[in-house]
């Protein structure tokens, strides 16, 4: 018998007849003799719904106020599939965040997970009871709804799990599993059996979708085994991807796992910036106080005294950081700002990186072979990132994930 | 400076428009020098569309899991107007029914308020906020939400109301004040300038939609002063129709104040029930065992040792009514069971009924002459209440709204 945590998104909860499906998904491992905890998403389209609502009241939402009514798009679901799996004969309750003490920080829309009482879920499971539980939703220490951001989800099963000391973190996604690229742009892209946390951790903050980057970043910290799987696959193959920690645990020695890219950011340079100790965090400081993620960040050797300062955003973050910028630049004395959202980022990753040369030559040279230029480029330990201009991105990820051989099982 | 507390009814805050319209009408309040605590329901469709949605997973769904969804009809509508109020300048925290702590009984979908901490309301109020309650919820001893029944909303304002004191307690819905009769049926109708909690109450009960039966009853028991108000009305009439306990209260000396009417019931009679002590208990014993509430009671004199005994409930408890009587009927050896909803219950009600003789008679031979058969009657100090075949409903109310002169002011 297992502690098994499940996670359920947005499109697998996407209708009655999906939550009765994923009801009955559970009841099959719930008879197998495990636990089980399951958290979901709000039914897909409603949080955007939701938002939108909020907008036509107030055109910048007040944040405490629109977590009160965006995480009710979760709190719909579970009362859905505590119905569903109390329809076909299991003991099943349902909770919100608020309800099993998911405590958090107070930064709405973007709350961090504090810690968790997994008392009452325990007793609940002790009594042969399924446990649902709200994702994406926390409460702070004054007893306001927060909500983690999104894909928090994610997060929130992960959490529990480390709570739980669960044997098992399961998140049923639309895929079934994490593929070498995104199939819909490369239809050879094949399905990886395992993948390391350093590679998962790069795939998912570089926009591969499957799961949300603090979600890998929480299962790393606190060892949680993770898998992903599909909620949509009936061929009761229960193996999905299995995300390790170990490089030898059933790993497949490819050089490259993946190329992974994202839509999602944008570009801000900082022009003649005075080259002086302390100006990237005068710079970063107060991006970082107006609640903004910075991801790449780039600064070239400086001439004259000085230098050009890049970096990038998420692209709902665009405009604020701007605004937030505008005193800085006046402050330190840079020449201007430049910027623009029409980039994309796109990600050669993989743990052999370490041990191979000629990787970051193989992928520049081709780029350059079919005109794309390179805007900007990061690397780190196991993965090479460069920004390009947004219309390239289905091309690049296609010679890329071909320049690597990445359609062939290894 | 009065604490007064309003609430606002689901097509009061039907759309993002007239939600920011509720706004702008606490916002003249509130400059007037007012504290305000403001209850609102869903948005007009909200609590409907949810009840369906649980409807397609499970036929009779599971009462905890239901109050867990339909619950969030009202957060939604607290975030928003929260977003409203402080978008034209206004202090203002939204609360759902647990964050207030209106404890409750765990009876889901009917719960009963049990007590209110209003400390925290209070606090609020003092640093000038406008305070926004979730109507229509609350929250057992176990942390399980709860939900007060259909029409919520209304007790959960008059418990506030109590709860904090307050000057009085405002309701805005779609009509400006309680008239003699629906509009819509009599054109002719008048709106009462005052009218006494016994009447309203009366009225209340028997299908006059204006408030919930329960928070009149809260109103009078705590001494709740209540006023009835519409929120479309752009005229700045802050009158409506003020719900008096005196009878010398500004009173309007009318003998009848109104007919009242409602569809929503269905009839059943139990016959050749065995004429002994405690026979009526054994068969209402499990009705409300099954929380149904009874409405009119008829039982004649019997004749053989036998009895017919009727009663009528909410149709929504029509089917879940009889099933229940199933056993019954075995147990106490009747002769069998005879129902219906295609039923309407017509009522006269009016205070100088005590005093003056003949209203009964006037009634019947009212509805006599225009060939309505009378299926029950039921009569209290201040109502006449008479059950008929549902298709006379609109001509009962007519001809009697005419017979006791109530289009004529007083």
């Amino acid at each position: 018998m297992a502690l098994i945590v499940q996670k359920y998104g947005g499109t697998s909860v996407g209708s009655p007849e999906r939550i009765k499906n994923v009801a009955k998904r559970i009841a099959r491992w719930h008879a197998r003799g495990h636990q089980l905890v399951v958290v979901v998403s709000a039914m897909s389209g409603e949080t955007n719904r939701l938002i939108a609502l909020a907008r036509e009241v107030q055109s910048l939402p007040d944040p405490r106020e629109l977590d009160v009514m965006v995480s009710t798009g979760e709190q719909v679901t579970i009362g859905l599939l505590a119905m569903a799996l109390k329809d076909i004969g299991l003991k099943a309750l349902s909770y919100t965040g608020a309800q099993v003490k998911i405590v958090t920080d107070s930064a709405y829309t973007k709350a961090r997970i504090l810690k968790i009482d997994e008392q009452r879920m325990r007793a609940d499971l002790n009594d042969g009871c399924v446990v649902v539980v709200a994702g994406f939703q926390g409460v702070d220490e004054h007893g306001s709804i927060t909500t983690l951001g999104r894909g928090g989800s994610d997060t929130t099963g992960v959490a529990l799990a480390a709570a739980l000391k669960a044997d098992e973190c399961q998140i049923y996604t639309d895929v079934d599993g994490v593929y070498t690229t995104d199939p819909r742009i490369v239809p050879e892209a094949r399905r990886l059996k395992t993948i390391t946390f350093e590679e998962m951790l790069e795939m998912a903050s570089l926009g591969s979708k499957v799961l949300q980057t603090r979600s890998v970043e929480f299962a790393g910290k606190y060892k949680v085994r993770l898998r992903v799987l599909s909620s949509f696959d009936e061929s009761d193959d229960d193996e999905g991807t299995l995300i390790t920690f170990e490089e030898d645990e059933n790993m497949e020695q490819a050089i490259i796992s993946g190329i992974a890219f994202s839509r999602d950011e944008a570009k801000i340079t900082i022009l003649g910036v005075p080259d002086r100790p302390g100006i990237a965090y005068q710079i970063l400081g107060p991006v970082g106080d107006a609640n903004v993620d910075v991801d790449m960040i780039v600064q070239n050797v400086g001439h004259d005294g000085l230098t050009d300062f890049s970096f990038t955003v998420h692209r709902n973050d665009y405009q604020k950081t701007l605004k937030t910028l505008e005193p800085v630049i006046k402050h330190i004395q840079a020449r201007g700002i430049v910027s623009g959202d029409k980039i994309a980022k796109v990600s050669v990753v993989g743990v052999g990186m370490r041990s191979h040369a000629g990787i970051a030559s193989t992928a520049f040279r081709t780029l350059a072979e079919e005109g794309i230029n390179i805007e900007m480029i990061s690397t780190s330990e196991i993965k090479i990132s460069v920004v390009i201009d947004e219309k390239y991105t289905e091309l690049a990820v296609r010679v890329l994930h071909k320049a690597f051989n990445l359609d062939q099982a290894s």
